[in-house]
C-alpha cells in the first residue's frame, strides 16, 4: 500500500519527446555521422526530456540500517553521523565535487541512528533512528515506509521550487550494501552471491559472513517479496525509501535524475517497478565497483557514463558525469552544421 | 637521424617523484581504502609530476595526406582545410570543449594540403602541402620529417612560454588513421586486420581496400622500418611527425599531456619509442572506437580514462577527460582527512 501523493505523483510523470528530430539535428553536425558515440546519446535523451540548459544539485539522503548489528560492515554504524558532519562542513568527496561542478549538495536525514544537531544545509527529519534489523523482521514499518517515501517526495518538491533540472541522487548509511544486495536478489532473481561484493572494505571471512547473513535475510522474508514495495519496506532502509519517493517525485516534475552507484541504483530499480515512466528521467553516472550494480544498471537498460572503478557512494560518481551531460548538450546547442561551415560531408 | 634539438629535449625530460607519499595522503582521506578508483591514480600521477593546479589548453595540429590519392577516406581530401576553418571561427566540437572546459584552443597547420590566410589563431607553417604518398616513396623526406618534429618542438616552446602544465593533443587530417594504422602496424607487430577501422565511417567494400592499401604500403616499406623515427618518416604523416616532436617538447618542459585517439596515440607511441622518459607525462583521454587505439594504449600501458565510443579526433576525447583530472586533484587537496574530520576508521 504506497501512499496516495506517491500514486499521484506517478501519474503526472511527463511523457519524454520523440527522439527523431534530436538525432537528425546531431546528424546534421560538423563530424562524421554518430562520432561522439555515448554524447550523442546523452544530448538526444536531454532532448526528449525538453532540457536545453542543465541548473545541476546533488541530494544525498542518509540513514542507518538495524542490519549493521549483525557485523556486516567494516565499518561502525557511528560513521553515517560523522559523515553527514563531515558533508555539513564540506570536506569530504561529494562536497569537493559539488563545488568543482556547480552541483549545490543538499544533505537529508532519513534515519540516522543518533541525533544530528540542526544545520542550514541539512533537512533533519529522520523518520526513524536507524532501520529495524531485516534478519528478524522487516527494515520498515507500514507507517515508516510511507513516511520515509513522502520524505522523498518533499525533497522533490523543495528541488523543483530551487529551480534545479538535473538531480545527482546520492546517499551515505554504513551497511547499506547489504540493503541494495537483498533487493537486487529479489527484483532480478539473480542469486546472493552474485550481487554482493565486499561494501567499503570487507575481508574474505567477513565477507562470508555477509553472504551468511544475507541467505538468512532471504530465508526470513522470501515468501512476501511479492510486490516491489514490500521488498523496499522488509529488506530495504530509510534512505533508500526516501531516494525511490525522490526519483519519482522528481520525474513527476520534469527533474532529471543522475543515479549514482550501487545503492542509490537499488532505489531507481524499485521506483521502476513501482513506475516504469519513471525510465526516462535516469542517467547512470559510472559504473561502481559493487558487482550487484552492473546487474541492476543491465536490468533497468542503462549504460554508464563512466566506469572510473569507484565505490564510495555520496553520489560522488553522479556528478563526476555532469560535465559529460554538460558537454552533451554543449556539443548539441553549440556545434557548426556542414552547411553552415561549408564542410562537405561524406562521398562513400 | 631525428635532429639535435630533439635529442637535447629528451635529455632534459625530468624524472618524476615516488608516488609512495601521494598515495599515503590519498589513504588518510575521509573515504574507505581506494573508493575512488582511477581517480586516486589519476590525483597520484599528477603529484609524481608536480602538477598542484591545472593550466590547461588543447593543441591541435592539422594535415593531409598523399594516401589519400588511393581512396581510403570517406571524406575528400580537403574537409582537412575546411574543418581547420571550422576551428578557426569556433564551429567544432574541440571549439565547443574547450570552451566549456576553459582549454584554450590553439591551431598548428603542419602540412595542410591548400594554402590557408593567416589567422591569429592558427600557427601557419605547413613543412609541405600534404605528405608524399606512402605507397609509392616515403611520406617524408630526412628534411621534411626534421622540420615536422622541430615544428612540435617549437609549440612546446610556446606552449611553456604561456604557463601551461597540462595540454590536449588533437590533430585534424583525412587520411590520418591510415597512417596511423601502418605505424600501429609497425610498432606493434600487430597484424594490419586488428590494428585498421573503419576511419570516419568507410563501408565494407572501402573497409577491404584501405586494408589492401596497407597491405601495399607494408610491402613497399616492410625492409626499412626498423627504427621508430624511419617509421614515422616513411609510413607517418606531418601532423604525426609534429605531434611526435611536441610530446617530447611538452614533457622536457614539465608539462603533462593527454592524449586523444587513434591517431594521437599513434605519436605517443612514436615518441615513447624515441624516448621512454616520455611516458610518465601522458594521460590516456580516452579509448576510442577505432580498434588500432586499445592496441596502442595496451602498448603503452595507459588506461583510458573515459569510454565513449567516440571516434572523432580533434583532442575532444582528451578535453572530456580534463574535468576527471581536475577532480582527482581537487579531491585530493580538499577532503578531510579522518582525523581532521573525526571520522572512525574501519574495525576490520
Amino acid at each position: 500500500m504506497i501512499p496516495a501523493a506517491l500514486h499521484e505523483a506517478i501519474a503526472r510523470i511527463p511523457s519524454p519527446a520523440p527522439e527523431q528530430p534530436f538525432r537528425a539535428h546531431l546528424d546534421s553536425l560538423t563530424k562524421p555521422l554518430g562520432s561522439l558515440g555515448r554524447l550523442e546519446d546523452l544530448a538526444a535523451q536531454l532532448g526528449t526530456l525538453g532540457i536545453t540548459s542543465l541548473r545541476k544539485a546533488a541530494w544525498i539522503f542518509a540513514a542507518d540500517h538495524g542490519i549493521v548489528a549483525e557485523g556486516v560492515s567494516a565499518y561502525p554504524a557511528e560513521v553515517t553521523r560523522q559523515m553527514v558532519l563531515n558533508f555539513l562542513s564540506g570536506g569530504a568527496a561529494i562536497n569537493v565535487l559539488g563545488r568543482l561542478h556547480n552541483a549545490p549538495i543538499h544533505i537529508v536525514n532519513a534515519g540516522v541512528q543518533s541525533a544530528l544537531e540542526s544545520h542550514p544545509s541539512l533537512r533533519n527529519t529522520p523518520v526513524r533512528q536507524g532501520s529495524r534489523n531485516m534478519l528478524h523482521e522487516p527494515a520498515m514499518t507500514e507507517a515508516e515506509i510511507n513516511q520515509a517515501l513522502e520524505l522523498g517526495l518533499n525533497c522533490a518538491g523543495e528541488a523543483d521550487s530551487r529551480g534545479y533540472n538535473l538531480i545527482a541522487v546520492g546517499e551515505m548509511g554504513i551497511g547499506n550494501t547489504t540493503a541494495a544486495s537483498a533487493i537486487a536478489a529479489a527484483i532480478t532473481g539473480e542469486p546472493i552471491a552474485v550481487v554482493t561484493g565486499h561494501g567499503t572494505g570487507l575481508d574474505a571471512a567477513a565477507y562470508a559472513h555477509k553472504i551468511n547473513v544475507l541467505q538468512a535475510i532471504f530465508f526470513h522474508h522470501a515468501p512476501h517479496l511479492t510486490t516491489p514495495d514490500e521488498i523496499l519496506r522488509r529488506i530495504g532502509g530509510l534512505e533508500i525509501a526516501a531516494m525511490t519517493g525522490f526519483m519519482i517525485g522528481c520525474a513527476s516534475r520534469g527533474i532529471a535524475l543522475v543515479i549514482d552507484g550501487f545503492i542509490s541504483t537499488s532505489a531507481a530499480v524499485i521506483a521502476v517497478a513501482l513506475a516504469p515512466e519513471v525510465r526516462p528521467w535516469f542517467f547512470a553516472g559510472h559504473q561502481s565497483q559493487e558487482p550487484g550494480h552492473r546487474v541492476l544498471l543491465e536490468h533497468l537498460n542503462l549504460t554508464p557514463i563512466l566506469t572510473l572503478d569507484m565505490r564510495l557512494g555520496e553520489g560522488t560518481g553522479a556528478v563526476l558525469a555532469m560535465p559529460m551531460l554538460e558537454a552533451a548538450l554543449a556539443l548539441y546547442m553549440q556545434m557548426a552544421t556542414f552547411t553552415s561551415a561549408g564542410v562537405s560531408t561524406a562521398t562513400t
